[in-house]
């Protein structure tokens, strides 16, 4: 572990710690969305089958409905026959029963009638005479059918709580007739960005010393990707009463805060500082064993997590994204974890690490290759021209070039 | 590749071929939308920096200003010596020069004086006596700093055509001053319903025979999920001039045009027969060498791409997500292919496979282990029970149980 003055030691955690370990209360309350814009969103509880699905006994090809046992050692050299005493129509109860020797013309998705236990796909028929099928292979009971309760029995889950519901929940949940799903609420999560030197990005001239806030935009697009809904405060100056005040206004108003501190060490302890007058349980720890992004300040009240990131961009997005995203995800009542795109590439060169840290080196990513990108950790343009990143685990000094390596991807 | 007959054969195309050989020429309109409402919007051209960031070398380090050649040879048994000659405050032009021989204090992030060229950080330096520090490790020229070009020049580029915008990349436009950018319009696409058995989701009570339309609520997730706008035309009889209206009218409207398909083989022809009737170029495949979803129709009219989507919910998804998110994607004016989130895992059991067809096959994954889910494909619940699926390509007859494959996992 990287560290300076010994108050700091016993303040830096892991970034494992930080995930496992720093586990404020506070969920989003629960709201009514109508089903098509329910994507994405975290059911409360399980949703399930108000009754089963489909039904019916269903046909899954087109064919004839018939009693299984009528078809058993059929063949092309010696068929069976069976009279076709009717046709069901798509999305009609059959009109006529499958009686012994019988079969019943139906399409795929239609209602098996009664007294068939299965469906011959027409391409194992054979038109005879008028009135009349061959039969040339013999089904199984349950062939060419799906059962009544086979999609969903009532009362069974169709979506868990706690996950974000994808494309084909909702499909299913539109099968079942559910509409409207109880789901959490998405966290809101206030932004402030503080520094003597930031000014709002569409400042169109710059004066010398000043510049544009880039974390807010940046950081709002993270927590929109992690199902929240981001509340820019603006920019505080770098003073104690101003940043107490955003601060207490964010954790009253927001599920998670989240300030990005001034770049400077004085404008951080600022930070610090006001997090801890806002009251217990208070600062969880001061600093990560992770770089870029060491000085990130994780703190809660009243429940409400509040995050506190490096002052510059790139550092902030980095911590963000490994640490205050499931911060928020959790907020808005994720239990599941969220999978990220990644590749496996060769590193092109040597990366030094120092053991006990987590490092996050953004990489470029060309046939299959992973090429580093350094450079200062102000520039956000590294962030900008990479692909992805990789993680280089605390226990490792380093890795090889030529290794192979995980990257996980950008969007 | 499995045919029936042999009018079929010629119409049915890889999936191979269909992403690099479908190419409709419809690409959206340009609109300007605000920085923050940016994240995952397509650029219609590069944007470049309209000036060099930062706009000024800045330090990257809280400590002091120097002219590195004065610190050379300094150590902590033989400390350099240098007069202060003054703060630098953050965000604003320094007030002193680093004359040789001079330090000036500065904070991370704020404006180097002229006449240095470095910055000697705080911990490599001692107070001795007021107005003097001692420098305990020499610095090189650049040390410490970052150049006024050193994140963009200007001219550069600071995000490319037809990528979609990442936070860092809105980071670093809000960095610029860029807080408005040219993007693709986003791809409007009409899903059409048919189907004589297919009833609205929100319909309470089913008559024996009747199905919940389950495809548009989840192809609409999916075109969201694509940068798209769904744009759902509701349910369509199975009318031969029913359907020719509702396309002509998508084909119209819209950048993409969706129809799923009735189950039945008759249903299928309807759609078909449809789109012929649209007029040219007209059809492009009237299949897909894929499981499930062959029953997959690509056309074009008037450059807008048309799919004809299987009538079961389940192969629709699967060959949407496969087939015709990659479409709206073009049509939004992605150029860059899209990753999505896989793990590795070992096969619990062998799969079968047809040689000359892509089979996907939806898993569970648990330990490393992914488990293939089986059921017909009128089933949506093989679906939602799976955590992602594989892929077995064309030439493949099969996996053994144990392979170890690549799941790509539903975000």
């Amino acid at each position: 572990m990287t560290t300076g003055t010994p108050r700091e030691f016993f303040a830096v955690r892991s970034v494992g710690e930080a995930l496992n370990g720093f586990r404020p209360a506070r969920r989003t309350t629960v709201e009514l969305v109508a089903l098509a814009e329910a994507r994405g969103r975290v059911p409360a509880d399980a949703v399930v089958a108000p009754h089963d699905l489909p039904g019916f006994a269903r046909s899954t090809v087109d064919g004839y409905a018939v009693s299984a046992r009528d078809t058993y050692g059929a063949s092309e050299g010696l068929p069976g026959y069976l009279e076709v005493v009717g046709a069901v129509a798509m999305g009609k109860p059959p009109s006529v029963d499958a009686g012994q020797g019988c079969a019943v013309a139906i399409p795929t998705g239609a209602v098996l009638p009664r007294g068939a236990d299965a469906v011959v796909m027409v391409e194992h028929t054979q038109q005879a005479m008028a009135g009349t099928v061959e039969i040339l292979r013999p089904v199984a009971p349950g062939e060419g059918i799906v059962r009544a309760d086979e999609d969903a029995r009532g009362g069974a889950e169709l979506a868990p709580a706690g996950r974000p519901l994808r494309a084909q929940d909702l499909g299913l949940l539109a099968a079942a007739g559910v509409i409207e799903v109880a789901v959490h609420a998405r966290p809101r999560v206030a932004i402030i960005a503080t520094g003597d030197e930031v000014v709002d990005p569409g400042t169109p001239v710059l004066e010398t010393g000043q510049v544009r806030d880039a974390s807010t935009v940046a950081l709002a697009a993270l927590v929109r990707e992690a199902g929240g809904e981001p509340l820019p405060q603006g920019i505080v100056a770098d003073d104690r009463p101003a940043l107490e005040r955003a601060l207490a206004r964010a954790v009253a108003d927001a599920d998670v805060a989240v300030v990005s501190a001034g770049s400077s060490v004085g404008a951080r302890d600022e930070t610090a500082a006001a997090v801890a007058a806002l009251g217990p349980p208070g600062i969880w720890c001061r600093g990560l064993a992770i770089k870029p992004g060491k000085p990130t300040l994780l703190a809660e009240c009243d429940g409400v997590p509040v995050i506190g990131l490096p002052g510059n961009p790139r550092s902030a997005l980095v911590v963000f994204r490994l640490v205050g995203m499931p911060i928020v995800r959790r907020a808005g009542g994720w239990e599941a974890a969220s999978a990220a795109p990644v590749t496996r590439a060769r590193l092109a060169r040597d990366l030094a690490s120092a053991a006990g840290r987590l490092d996050i080196v953004q990489v470029r990513v060309r046939d299959g290759v992973a090429t580093p990108l350094f450079g200062a950790s102000a520039l956000l343009s590294v962030l900008t021209a990479a692909d992805g990143f990789v993680v280089v685990d605390e226990p490792a000094t380093g890795l090889a070039a030529e290794t192979e390596v995980e990257v996980t991807l950008y969007g």
